[in-house]
């Protein structure tokens, strides 16, 4: 078998997840637990008893690519052509680690703590991968000066969630212009930016940037997964130049052929209503606001949450990230994920997701804030 | 950028079926005509209504692995967890050939003509592949001897699609045997079998054997596409041995986290009906003998179909494929897509899908005749 296959590890998230039991605050995986607006199937299934359920093109229904370029109309990508629908987010970011990297000498920078996904990706395909951790005495905030400090030579690309998983920072306009100008001012090759706007519907910070307005080798991946409650229909999409999209379309013709007929005609209603893409957004700012009461009450130390829809927290000094996990989920069935799942760098704190009901995610909190207390006191 | 993927070529089938027009009879690509079950969907719809659209496992709802595992019962292979359900077939392919080769070592026998997808995604994982070409004077039998002498000592799988796209050839069980015990008195590291069983249940021949009924090496693919007209759902699955099955969930999940859980209700729901799996069955029994007649009356030298839904027919000496499908779309309004798509073993030859309407088919099986006839006239 493939050694990098062999070798890679399963998903710690979902391995702690699993850990959950009926009666367990689950403040764990990353998905809404709203429910899906039920009209974006309805318009799907209008479709598909008309038409039936055949192949779209590889890139996908051209309706839908061309509703996608023009809602973000990103300049220099705002043409059906610039867009590449694929599995989810994720195929989207396999597709373009694949697709923008050469193993035998291109190098990808990763942005850290981040989702774990990014560097498997990348050691799944060969490609030499390296994580820039921000500082924790600064909250982990996207520092543009620290990750110039890191590229190098064989840098190609540098992967940025933002908002981020697992901190909830964004990157700050004047972050991401610095970051630019420090990429074009260094000549050569271009370093391009890969850009995940997974948690974008989530952003609760009036100066969060977004690369592709400001850098043409820029390139966006993102998905109705979070914004919209489905997940489970792995509908997303990448965004970028015309020449590294009609590769990337190559790519994902040859992994899964085309995305879901289905999924996409859901994934077209959400963009084809006036505000689609952003109908739970209320929700989220309501939701938001309680949080940060939640977490202030607990006396935790947290990362101010600019996006995204987790909060950290920082454990008492010393503290398993990995075991603090198992405890919590075992005696204050309570779940949250261990930083360590995001890399040792984040190996102090635990992720809390903040998609339950307001009343039970107070309470996980709650109980998450009184068993730091008695660690404290130990 | 990755200089395989930038090499690689697009697929010549779709680049040829986008020259099909509005009147052109259409014997082009590989997707039934036929309309999906409406009530799988209204499952599925009962489903998500009730559940939301949440990510399942990383290797599938529980419940449709099993009853995949339990529909097939291959021997060892028949529980939960031999299971994994991909995004379509093709990504069930990626990920078995990802998973099961090492690419710093291993080889990859292809028997050919076949889809191409195979060859080509073994290039995009630096994988060496290698075709292994059958007979044309035994009109592309699935033949045993031919297969085992092109076994070296690199060959650590070898990819059938039986019923074969395009030939429509299967693998008989005297050959299926042969085939085995040849690999089994090789010793040393066993070669495995990737069986890719997609036209399963357009099968005409009693004779057709299936690997994973008598090779533990064995790894099958499969989907609801062709079996339920259900193309576009993006639906497939993996079966294999615990370990080999294991590692691939782990490529799945970071490739594509899971599959689509609407779609896997929707297949779910195939399964969970008696005899869901065939429905179609009956109508492609009938429309098979109405196309054996046409191709007699048309005077065409073809290869009997005994499985697919595709017939081949031989172009006169010298004539090469894609030109006359070229002159076949453009001149007389019939799709066929050329064999030089499927190598250059089979470019004396067009590929005819007969999912259309049977008059439709006959039509154009007939201008194709006619064509032929006029060729071999100049």
């Amino acid at each position: 078998m493939n050694p990098r296959v062999v070798e890679i590890a399963g998903s710690l998230i979902r391995e702690v997840a699993l850990k959950r039991r009926e009666t367990t605050i689950d403040l764990g995986l990353g998905e809404p637990s709203l429910r899906p607006n039920g009209a974006h199937f309805e318009h799907a299934m209008r479709y598909i008893a008309k038409n039936g359920i055949k192949y779209t093109q590889n890139a996908g229904d051209p309706a839908l690519r061309e509703a996608i370029a023009a809602h973000y109309k990103y300049p220099g990508m705002h043409a059906v052509h610039n867009v590449c629908v694929t599995t989810g987010s994720q195929e989207a970011m396999y597709v373009t680690i694949k697709t923008l990297l050469d193993p035998a000498k291109d190098e990808l920078l990763v942005v850290e703590p981040t989702f774990p996904s990014y560097l498997k990706m990348a050691r799944l395909e060969g490609v030499l991968a390296r994580g820039v951790g921000m500082s924790e005495s600064d909250d982990f905030a996207l520092d543009a000066q620290r990750i110039l400090a890191a590229v190098n030579e064989r840098t190609r690309a540098i992967v940025i969630c933002s908002p981020n998983n697992p901190t909830g920072r964004v990157i700050h306009r004047d972050q991401a212009q610095q970051l630019v100008r420090g990429l074009e001012s260094r000549g050569g090759d271009p370093v391009w930016l890969i850009h995940d706007e997974i948690y974008r519907e989530q952003t609760f910070d009036e100066e969060a940037a977004y690369f592709a307005e400001y850098y043409p080798y820029t390139i966006v991946t993102n998905s109705v997964s979070k914004s919209n409650a489905l997940t489970g229909l792995r509908l997303g999409w990448i965004i970028g130049p015309d020449a590294f999209v009609a590769n990337a379309i190559k790519s994902h013709a040859w992994l899964t052929s085309c995305a879901d007929t289905f999924a996409q005609q859901v994934a077209l209603h959400v963009f084809m209503q006036p505000g689609g893409i952003h109908e739970h957004r209320t929700w989220y700012r309501t939701q938001f606001s309680g949080v940060l009461e939640a977490l202030e009450r607990s006396g935790l130390r947290y990362i101010k949450p600019e996006g995204s829809f987790y909060a950290c927290v920082r454990l008492p000094d010393g503290v398993k990230s990995y075991d603090a996990a198992l405890q919590l989920v075992q005696e204050h069935d309570v779940l949250a994920i261990p930083g360590v799942a995001f890399g040792e760098l984040f190996d102090g704190w635990l992720r809390l997701s903040w998609v339950s009901r307001l009343r039970s995610v107070s309470e996980g909190i709650g109980r998450i804030g009184r068993y730091v207390t008695l660690l404290r006191g130990k």
